[in-house]
């Protein structure tokens, strides 16, 4: 899916974080992990957090002295901030910039995300390398998101909007809404049913109906749940027959 | 911002998930964390990951013994599941429910997110307490996300559209949402009298609970629907009183 999209880390802390980063890129289908400069690089204590699933992502991990030459073979680089001071202009949400990352990485360019490190995130000196500024909305109280979890957010922002139609939960109900006639089928039903057992006055039907009318105007039945409503009234009816017919 | 909308961890194994699920949290203003039989809970091993800013998420954690007692003050519990399978229904992504979560929390109902164990996700017997599923887009090469990222995923949608101002229409009614406890009163009411009128079979209500439960879980019944529901089952229940001492 996201074959053409890179996340690159700059000075990595730990190496925990990358095990979880890796986790999140399958999850998201981005295709290769870059790492600038990593501290303490572990690959036996990534390897948890990434699990035997993305392990192939670890042992796929390239690794280079500087960030210039890391993003040397990427068209794009997106960079990532937690500071959206006034002077660093032009900042994009992820949901802003996923279409035009999209679009670039399905005409086949090469585009690379890079996330600075866990303490400080990038500096002037890395964001000039970038051709693009992304940060991710928060509230006022902690800016600063965990690595892997930012990862994760901008790549499911990509991922949501590769998806050329929108993603589907499979096995979602197909039932459509009941129509309009349908509607007075069921009221005319309920109607009957609500004077049959004495809910409703006999007298003045349509007034007490009002509240029920509005809740079924408000939940929008489905044919099932139609259905099941319709089932039961007739069994109602049914009950109250036997009550009559009894009573004579 | 989400003040109303609360995490739970129902058996969560890792102390430093629940880290990393704190500082996820207030990223996101997410107002508490709720953890229910929770497997060797040690603040100690969640301080780092939530950070000193998130500290007092810790602190302030409650703990439950079952998912029932947990849910109990709340108004909506949303499970969440990488099983999509087509015996699981009306499954919708977190970005689909996000504009019905805040309309929910604005309206000043209590929210709960459940998220399960690490390892195994929720079962049918969590989801049940649930009234709405959700699932995470992901490729499928791994469906299965991190659990603090799962949990920042989640947050960040509503966190996104809690953003938009809302649309209020002038005079709308007040009945607020009943809660989880009630909805458990309407469905025992229910349960009784659908099994008196012959409308369940005896030997496994439960079943044929499920579709009716579905819809009620759909259509989130407010205080002036949930008295008229239970004076129409009081009054189904007369009737058939009435049909039983006729026919004795």
């Amino acid at each position: 899916m996201l074959e053409n999209i890179d996340v690159i880390l700059f000075r990595p802390k730990y190496p925990e974080n990358i095990g979880s980063v890796a986790r999140a890129c399958l999850n998201m289908g981005c295709g290769q992990i870059v790492l600038v400069e990593p501290w303490n690089w572990d690959q036996g204590k990534a390897l948890p957090l990434a699990t035997h699933h993305a392990g192939h992502l670890l042992e796929n991990i390239r690794i280079h002295g500087t960030l210039a030459e890391a993003l040397a073979p990427y068209s794009f680089a997106y960079g990532t901030t937690a500071r959206t001071g006034g002077w660093r202009q032009g900042i994009q949400t992820p949901e802003e910039a996923a279409p035009r990352i999209i679009e670039q990485s399905n005409a086949g360019a090469k585009v690379a995300i890079v996330f600075g490190p866990e303490d400080k995130g990038l500096t002037n000196e890395e964001t000039d390398l970038c051709n693009q500024l992304l940060t991710i909305p928060t509230t006022d109280n902690l800016t600063s998101l965990n690595l892997s979890q930012a990862v994760m957010v901008v790549l499911y922002e990509c991922f949501k909007k590769s998806l050329a139609k929108p993603f589907k939960v499979a096995g979602q109900p197909k039932d459509r809404y009941i129509s309009s006639e349908e509607r007075e089928v069921l009221f005319n039903q309920l109607r009957e049913t609500l004077i049959e057992i004495d809910f409703l006055n006999k007298d003045n039907p349509e007034y007490f109906m009002l509240p029920l009318k509005r809740f079924f105007n408000r939940i929008n039945p489905r044919l099932n749940e139609y259905n099941l409503l319709m089932g039961l009234c007739r069994q109602m009816r049914r009950i109250v027959g036997i009550a009559k017919n009894n009573r004579s």
